[in-house]
């Protein structure tokens, strides 16, 4: 290949001069010698691409509403500078001459659905709850259950606290729904779940918990490239995801996770949180299975499932929130972006709470149906759990 | 940002259509229209990008040694298709105008050192271990030890077979090493280990076990991007990687696993495999600890250290290769590309081994430093292993 095809005179490992041609060996080097991005001590951030023979190199990052435009320097580097960032974890991607270019010099990035968008973090502030810090870790587990309601092998993720392994003690569990388009990768990697559990446990902020991160999507085994169905393109519109299945097999994921893991497994011990269509499964979820759920929190929810659905699980929806509010509960959270296109959904269902006298706890966040927002409401939602 | 700026008619998952104001959510939607890599069924591939500006799109791929061009049409579209190609696991990205880009239609990347590759598999053959398919899935765990010997906390990937967790039965371990500039996510991510050892299972041809993939840098506590020291970009060459220290606190690693999974502790039941770094590491490992492995795994391996180390580890290598014959092993398995530049450092140390008289067997691969040929090992060495 091209990047290899000469000889190249390197000091190997066994630290001697060889003479090694490279072409058909695998990219032993690689990567730029520019640095991207660069942050300033003020929280500033530079990025630089190499990019001679462009015409134009925009940015597009997740903390601006317009596209920024790089400036080229003699040697072809394209450089732009932030202004001041507020700490938090952002995402973003070049255009240069139009076409979508990951940073070559941030092997860091995280799938959105079909998308793929570098990834950095601007510390000393909210984004500390997104950073691997120096303290005890838990551990991130990929495995496979047996749904008996949707019948097949699942892909579930599943985070453990630190000291798990090694005691003896039960813990209670946080069931962490994705959106529409996402599975059961999307909260451990767009969402820094496992960053934020260690971080939150070790100041203290929230006491040892189970995330158990299930792949929302009734007719998807496992996120793309997982299952059988090979390394495909994700796509956002997946059959039967709100018609009532999900939330009606989750008792499949419940039993699996009291029957393999060492649980608390009582009311008390379970809460139930989602973004968006995960939002909407929480939602229903700890309504329908009435007496289940201690705390529930949803993030941006979708409310109200298509009419066209028929399930048993959307019937009497009132009476179920009723019979929710009776059984009691500790905590009823709801957080939306001021901007979310649900952002008028969520307003009647508050009203409808309301009405019914159900008590909740409502945030509401500057933006819209954004990670940004979901990553910041699930560090609002886990310190309040299982005091 | 440009591509969500427009306001976008959408029919929403709540089943009405809702003008929506894409402009800061997140990706939502994304990902381009055309397919790309498309397979045919004749094991010819299509690749696909849209650049209508571009005056020059290159593909560059693991099994071509010169990158080829796209042809354009008329919508921007540039297209290239392969001949018909040997089933097996492949690597690819573009080059647009010289800009290196990855397939915008394809999400499936792995990370190489500090190098990003689209990835993609042809079926029916060598690349039908490498897929999920429709069998039983272990379990992939990443979790943290303690290192005495390192004086730090490490991060571990760790697969059990299917049926680990519901059963009772003890097993045996493989403990697999990466190469330079790797971590504890190369074998799982480059080397489908999780894939290989599902498919090898499912068919029999290998026994259930427990495949170990440490860190092999001892001044590493974790892949990059997993530790305190934040998201930084991999750099191949790192420090103390091969000076003994591996080898000594190797003990660490055994006791960790022997300590916190249901294993046969002895002889009998451990082997050790590793590539180029890895391969070295195995090697030293296996002569260094006496009576420790019955099987020993050398995949396109660095035989010698520097000149220049000093260290116990490798004092007396032939009396201690002498031990290691005269305790027994069951294997003792060589693999190398003919193009490999560590070839001839294989072709001394089999003599070597020769005049000792130590048995192994050898296997000779075409190509050269390459995870096409480490993938292969894996799947010729895991079937001879506990039998």
């Amino acid at each position: 290949m091209v990047r290899v095809i000469r000889k190249f005179m390197i000091v190997l490992f066994l630290g001697v001069l060889i003479p090694v041609q490279i072409s058909a060996q695998e990219a032993l080097w690689g990567g730029a010698s520019i640095t991207s991005p660069e942050f300033h001590d003020d929280h500033r951030v530079t990025f630089r691409i190499q990019a001679p023979e462009a015409n134009s190199v925009l940015l597009s990052g997740d903390w601006i509403s317009e596209n920024v435009n790089l400036t080229k320097d003699e040697e072809g580097i394209w450089t732009y500078t932030t202004d001041v960032m507020p700490s938090n974890l952002y995402t973003y991607f070049f255009l240069v001459d139009g076409i979508r270019v990951n940073d070559p010099s941030n092997v860091h990035m995280v799938r959105d659905v079909a998308s793929i968008f570098n990834v950095f973090i601007v510390y000393d502030g909210q984004g500390d709850f997104y950073r691997v810090n120096d303290v005890p870790h838990g551990t991130v587990t990929r495995r496979w259950y047996y749904s008996t309601g949707n019948e097949m092998d699942r892909r579930i993720t599943i985070y453990t606290p630190p000291g798990y392994e090694a005691g003896s003690d039960q813990y209670p569990v946080l069931y962490l729904m994705h959106g529409m388009g996402g599975d059961e990768e999307a909260w451990i990697a767009l969402g820094r779940t496992a960053q934020i559990m260690d971080n939150l446990i070790a100041s203290g902020d929230a006491v040892p918990m189970i995330v158990v991160m299930p792949n929302g999507n009734v007719s998807q085994q496992a996120a793309p490239g997982e299952s059988a169905l090979g390394l495909y393109q994700p796509s956002f519109r997946l059959p039967n995801t709100m018609d009532g299945l999900m939330e009606e097999t989750f008792v499949d994921i419940i039993q699996f996770v009291e029957e393999n893991y060492r649980v608390v497994p009582e009311k008390e011990s379970r809460a139930i949180a989602g973004l968006s269509m995960g939002g909407f499964h929480s939602l229903h979820t700890s309504r329908y299975h009435a007496d289940t759920f201690e705390y529930v929190g949803l993030f941006s929810p979708a409310i109200m499932p298509n009419e066209n659905v028929t399930s048993n699980v959307y019937e009497d929806i009132d009476g179920t929130l009723r019979q929710q509010m009776e059984d009691g509960y500790s905590l009823y959270w709801i957080g939306i972006g001021e901007t979310d296109f649900l952002f008028q959904q969520v307003v009647d269902f508050r009203e409808r709470l309301d009405e019914i006298g159900m008590t909740y706890e409502y945030y509401e966040s500057e933006g819209g149906h954004t990670w940004k927002n979901w990553r910041e409401y699930l560090t609002m939602f886990v310190p309040r759990l299982f005091n």
